[in-house]
């Protein structure tokens, strides 16, 4: 028979760490902690099972997480969710955007994603019948050394066929930040437009160096114009409790919600009870930005004694690294290279290309993962020294 | 703009229990226990946990797991399934449906459904863009007091468009299970048109007076042809956990995972880890027909001093009870009555059918699930006795 998806093969991160795990190396590749969430979580999680929170919760997820999250994006950003009809806890940030693109993308849509991208937007938009318009980033010049986004591209790629334009800052595997000029660019856009805008910041409390994360609910016109999407599994280092949550107008939550309660109805219950209780401490997040910059100081400073060139890392718990000074393999070869003889799992950064084959998406570029303990780090720096 | 999905309105499960949330009636509606898994499972959660199983478990699903599924099946039904390339872990039963649908059904495809039919599959089918074609149950009569397929219609509705028929026995609403002569027409009809079968097994360990539940993992020709889907919320007591399962072909099993993997990715880890102990031990499904069969006399015993006259029930932990000597009243209006008047929550079995408002699917039936602590079932049956 034929597939419907025919280019889909595996994700690259798990192709990675199995990888990493059939040849014992550190995975610094998919991106997930290598510690526990905190102790505090956990324990609220046996509580609520002992509770007896262990039944369907409510279809768009528990309410008083769903409370938590509405004070806290207010706090943070300024726009004002109503819980009852604006916030859905999802099966992770994935199901949310699925069930996005899902309600919203028809058969000849066209969809803009800007490149590099993380690798679920594409087959889903293809999934919903839906075509991808890829944009490119300006890639880094010795002037300007870092990527951004050109938003007059943006803005020429929009046609009367455009459904939705997908966002994700702080990038992957970029790791660079909107900064309010963005924002505003942005809102031209939507001022011209009316443009739907999918915004994954499930990265938004990974930023560094003081600057704020510049959430699309900071401006009210991008507000009613989006879904943001986030993650308690990056958030609190629980990747594996798949629990995430979007946030969306009413009229775009309810078209959400049609696809959520028909794809996973709801999501698991002790971990929602649990998180509900959680967030009400705050510096579990706020904290999060010393925790994490730390980390990548740390790698930073282990890459300087080797021949990988770091790049700046805004924001995310990943940093790209130039390695053309050891190899010119092509970088999924060098990721395995480099996984299989070395003992580091690594993502090749052509992974987040349309064709990661093509030479146009091969810079000698890799993602290194820094949410690992300090001994894990020093451990593959050691490794990656004698590179 | 234009909803993807205008007809989609809340899941009858959802509203009904909100009302009788509303209105603190007891809820036989959602099928849901009112009880805990056991202490046993909680505390392998929690053990989990603790023990670091917090990050993305591998996309299928823990290795532990799936190994455990085959297992079970093949002790069950003597189908082989490799768990490597044929068994999914999916975020409960919904998702292996939605994953099923999106990686099988495309635009302009039918797919069969038998009517009265559980809410999912009509509003998937048409989010994949497919054409659901509905084939009715041959009603009750005097002569021949059950529910029955009736599998000439069925084959007689497949058409060179048809690209799926969707099962679910034991039955969801009408509690009546698949018998072998079932199977054998099932087989007549795959050999001939060789149709894919998504076959919806959630309450495969809820089938009493000894009768075994008829999987058609037990035919090799149809387990050939079929996605077989079950839940551990269902048989384990824990619904709130959403996780469930799959197993199918190898081929077929490689395009569900292309959906699963961008959908959801993966599925509760230390929920996962956990039951890959506990169903090491068997006794915890192959006890439930006693446990639940208990309660169904219970409740049928229950229900012969009120003036309900109910169905017989073969498998799951529903029944249905005719209320024509209660009220002429259509289902649903019936059933808000009986919640908010008399505060026992049910489901109008009119919900089941494609338009629950038309004269026909209203049969004067209400639909109880016993899946409630006794005392829970002996105060709802006093209520019911004073209608
Ligand atoms: C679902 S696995 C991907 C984890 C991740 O977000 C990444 O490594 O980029
Ligand atoms: C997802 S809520 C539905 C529960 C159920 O299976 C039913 O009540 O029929």
């Amino acid at each position: 028979f034929e597939s419907k998806l025919p280019n889909v093969g595996t994700t690259i991160f798990t192709i990675m760490s199995q990888l990493a795990v059939d040849h014992k190396a550190i995975n610094l590749g998919q991106g997930f902690p290598d510690f526990s969430p905190d102790e505090t979580l956990l324990d609220l999680v046996t509580q609520a099972m002992k509770e007896g929170h262990n039944q369907y919760p409510p279809m768009a997820g528990v309410v008083a997480l769903r409370q938590q999250i509405a004070l806290k994006v207010q706090a943070l950003y300024g726009h004002q969710y109503d819980p009852e009809t604006e916030i859905t806890v999802t099966s992770g940030a994935s199901e949310a955007l699925m069930a996005s693109i899902l309600a919203f993308v028809r058969a000849g849509d066209e969809v803009i994603v800007i490149e590099p991208f993380y690798d679920l937007y594409i087959p889903v938009i293809e999934l919903a019948g839906g075509k991808p318009v890829i944009v490119p980033m300006t890639a880094p010049t010795p002037q300007a050394p870092a990527y951004r986004v050109d938003w007059q591209r943006v803005r020429d790629a929009i046609t009367s066929k455009t459904r939705m334009l997908i966002l994700n800052f702080p990038h992957n595997p970029t790791c660079i930040n909107l900064t309010p000029a963005d924002l505003d660019s942005l809102e031209s856009i939507v001022q011209e437009t009316g443009i739907l805008l999918l915004s994954d910041e499930v990265y938004e409390h990974l930023v560094y160096d003081d600057q704020p994360h510049q959430s699309v609910a900071r401006r009210p016109l991008l507000a009613a114009h989006s879904i943001v999407v986030s993650s308690f599994g990056k958030t609190y280092s629980a990747t594996g409790w798949k629990i995430g949550y979007c946030c969306a107008p009413k009229v775009i939550s309810a078209e959400i919600r049609k696809v959520h309660q028909f794809n996973v109805f709801t999501v698991t219950s002790p971990m929602q009870v649990a998180l509900a209780h959680y967030m009400k401490n705050e510096d579990a997040y706020l904290s999060l930005p010393a925790f994490y910059q730390q980390k990548r100081d740390r790698l930073l400073k282990g890459l300087a004694n080797t021949r990988f060139v770091p790049m700046h890392s805004e924001g995310t718990f990943f940093l790209m690294a130039d390695y053309s000074n050891i190899s010119d393999l092509p970088e999924a070869e060098f990721a395995r290279w480099i996984t299989v003889e070395h003992g580091v799992g690594v993502i090749p950064v052509s992974a987040f290309y349309r064709q990661p084959d093509a030479p146009e998406s091969n810079h000698g570029l890799i993602r290194f993962c820094f949410a690992k303990r300090d001994e894990t780090l020093d451990t593959a720096i050691e490794k990656l020294a004698g590179i």
